[in-house]
């Protein structure tokens, strides 16, 4: 007879196999599959996922879990494994099922209704549906409880223990820091970029970017990059850990995806081999995934270093780009322009984008402001913080789709990984003096050691809090970042 | 409370939806996956070919199955789909699981044995292997059933209701139709198709193939094509039915793969629309599957007609091959070259390469063969029946993957197609009068059309032998097959 751990794990291994399988059919519906497999793609990912929410949440599973805490050492990866799964277990039974299928019928309707409303720039259309997603939300949040505040209990299910305060405290100091900065810049000469449009060979971007990719560290013999509509990165085991890519006439387009996306890979990619199937590998949380993907995209990809040595290899791919000097190059891909448009923003601006959207579901969730009068509070932050206002709502308050799928509650993870980006690369050049430099021989091997031994190997054993503390020395503060930014920009501002 | 078929229909559903699953993760691996993918993918379709099992073989669907069978009409297509899945579910319910699992393991340890074995030539180091693997089928024999021949339970699972009679039936007629021709032909001149042969740019030889795959009625908008070491054709749904090719020195290799492929694709894809989902839809059987794909392959493909069309074409993307006269061309593509190997046989000769292994499976399943007199057996035939005597045993009866895969009494259904896709051209010719002329015009849709009708449409609705008179009006019969066999190569190679 096996132990109660070994029969949950059993159990596990069909619940991770059916969602690798998810994620499969996810990878190939957005990058390969015909426009008539559409139909039948959904009724198979439909069935998978119900398979795998039923055995994942059956009662077998939780009185195995059960047997299996008084079995392990909490201190061990096994202990780990029991804590994790029990709070996934947890987190996907708190909802009755008619919930679970109200709001995925809601999210149907309302995607809908958002991309109509989008495209006529019509709020009206699109107000009643969101009122109804909010409440939604805040039923959410009553069934997972919460102690201090509403937006405690939907940010937790993506970022473990952080709580609003945690965000109130961070976008304080954010605002505080980088309002002034982005003020300053807007006053300042503009950065011509128009030398990075163009019309640019897709394969050619292709062999470029995989190049940078491999150059970094990402592992091609357990990833491939792809191309699709929105760049993504998705895990099927850790020996598969894909990500996509897509070219645009800024050829910084692809680059800074390709890079983004190999920093969420590489920490998949960095779990222990041995931990093949368990449900401890991958990223721990949103916001530390974030943290790789940007330290890769902006920490290292937008340095003087790297394009010191890489620039002419780009030349050489795109010879239009000849005669451009790195100065110039650097100063450019780092070019801050305010948009409306949180997905275009720079990494200078994209806080702002999402201040605005925290402090905007706090207000909604806790009634201090109504969905109707949603508008009139956006254009007003916008105006506010990013020195900006939106002509209308489609490139205003409708611009995203997040809150038409029911995603309420996580947009601060994004800040959380910009902020921990700066914290990490500072406690790694600690131990890695001249890593920087490094970049310019095309050194990444030791940043990527640094970074599997400090994060990516501990998988999700540890709780994202404890891993930031664990580290970098402290938890969670927004000064390195600030300085960080402030030194870069002003340099590159002549402020 | 729905119906017992409605329910039936919903647990189908979950089965329909892992197999396309592990159709998808198959397509992948063999296509697109890195090879660190490997171990968790072998994880991945483990856990859902078991679920899938499970749902489909428990007490539940039975119960459901011969419930429903009490409330539908069996001429109507409810009443199709209760027999066929009756049929499917007594065909997986009829192994004990520990059988299941040793030729599983068995088949895991054979195809490492046949692989070494093959690369040294060393017949001995697999005979163990293979004498127990020859074991496990006359068990799965006995367990499945039989009345005249024990042949006639494992071939029933590829072609139901084929029998060994059936088979020797066939092969006597190909025997004493193709035998003679064969040697006739290899004491004619021979053609010299070396102009086929070069290096021809893979992106191009992709643009040609989908061009001429589009052009007879394989639509790209419920499928796609991709590059895969061995050409396939795959489901996952009605509207995603994908095929692969590969790109080689002989031109004809991607041209007759795609066309290949796209026959079968094309039977896929003709199922009714609202069938989507449904185990009704699909191809029937192995040997009506394979008349398709030979049907495009070969009456189609290797037609003068098509060629009149599509030479210059072929000769605008590939000006190595300007000068070619088109009769020249279609006697190069139709040349016959006996070889030791199945896969490389041409459409003359392939049907001898299954003779061969037909008559070797039923005398060492009926133990008029030891497994040990394999090789000696073996290229007695291939010297009688081709004309040729292997020079060693891996280019003998080690040159198969399938017995290893303890695939056994499947090989006829190969020779089964060949048949049909005559005597199903000579039926539909009948019905429309210059169906050859008009590949010449580029007109393939009342061929198409007249193939939906007579059997695309009913998927799996009528037993592969039913629908045979269905759609050609008698049971299947090799005239049609040697007399244009005959026909084609006499002419060809003026004898």
């Amino acid at each position: 007879m096996s132990s109660s751990l070994e029969q949950l794990k059993g159990r596990l291994t069909d619940v991770t196999s059916l969602r690798s399988a998810i994620a499969v059919l996810d990878w190939d519906q957005q990058t390969y599959m015909p426009s008539g497999g559409a139909h039948a793609r959904a009724t198979t990912v439909e069935s998978l996922s119900r398979l795998a929410h039923e055995i994942f949440t059956a009662d077998e599973t939780r009185q195995l879990l059960d047997k299996a805490k008084t079995e392990v050492d909490p201190t061990t990866d096994e202990g780990a494994l029991v804590r994790v799964v029990g709070r996934d277990v947890d987190l996907a039974t708190k909802f009755p099922s008619e919930f679970v299928a109200r709001k995925t019928k809601l999210a149907a309707i309302a995607h809908e209704d958002w991309v109509k409303a989008r495209a006529n720039n019509d709020f009206k259309g699109f107000e009643a549906t969101l009122t109804e997603m909010f409440e939604i939300a805040k039923q959410e949040a009553e069934y997972l409880g919460y102690t201090d505040h509403i937006y405690d209990a939907l940010l937790d299910q993506y970022e473990e223990g952080a709580t609003a305060a945690d965000c109130v405290k961070m976008f304080e100091a954010l605002k505080a820091g980088q309002v002034p900065l982005v003020k300053a810049i807007q006053a300042a000469k503009p950065i011509d970029d128009s030398a990075l449009y163009g019309e640019w060979d897709a394969a050619k971007q292709s062999q470029f970017t995989e190049f940078i990719a491999k150059e970094v560290g990402y592992d091609f013999n357990r990833g491939r990059q792809d191309v699709a509509p929105h760049p993504f990165c998705t895990t099927f085991g850790i020996g598969d850990v894909r990500i996509t890519t897509r070219y645009k006439s800024y050829i910084g387009s692809a680059i800074f995806g390709t890079l983004h996306e190999s920093g969420h890979a590489m920490y998949e990619q960095g779990s222990p081999a041995d931990w093949e199937g368990s449900m401890l590998a991958g990223g721990v949380s949103l916001g530390i995934h974030e943290s790789q993907s940007r330290f890769w995209e902006n920490i290292v990809g937008r340095s003087l270093p790297f394009w010191n040595r890489y620039l002419p290899k780009l030349q050489e791919t795109f010879p239009a780009l000849n005669g451009i000097g790195v100065e110039d190059f650097y100063r450019q891909i780092n070019k801050v322009e305010t948009s409306f448009i949180r997905v275009e923003a720079d990494e200078l601006t994209y806080n702002l984008h999402v201040l605005v959207r925290f402090e905007i579901e706090c207000d909604i969730l806790t009634g201090k402001l109504a969905v109707k009068d949603l508008p009139e509070a956006w254009n007003a932050k916008y105006t506010e913080y990013l020195g900006v206002t939106p002509k209308t709502d489609a490139e205003g308050c409708l611009q995203d789709v997040h809150w038409s799928m029911g995603s309420i509650g996580y947009f601060p993870t994004y800040s959380m990984g910009n902020v921990l980006s700066y914290q990490i690369w500072n406690a790694l050049k600690k131990d890695i003096p001249g890593a920087e430099e490094g970049f310019g021989r095309g050194e990444f091997q030791q940043v990527q050691d640094w970074l599997i031994e400090k994060i990516y190997r501990h998988g999700r054993k540890f709780s994202p809090k404890d891993l930031v503390v664990h580290a970098t020395g402290k938890p969670m503060d927004p000064t390195d970042y600030i300085d960080g930014l402030n030194a870069k920009y002003r340099a590159i501002y002549g402020l």
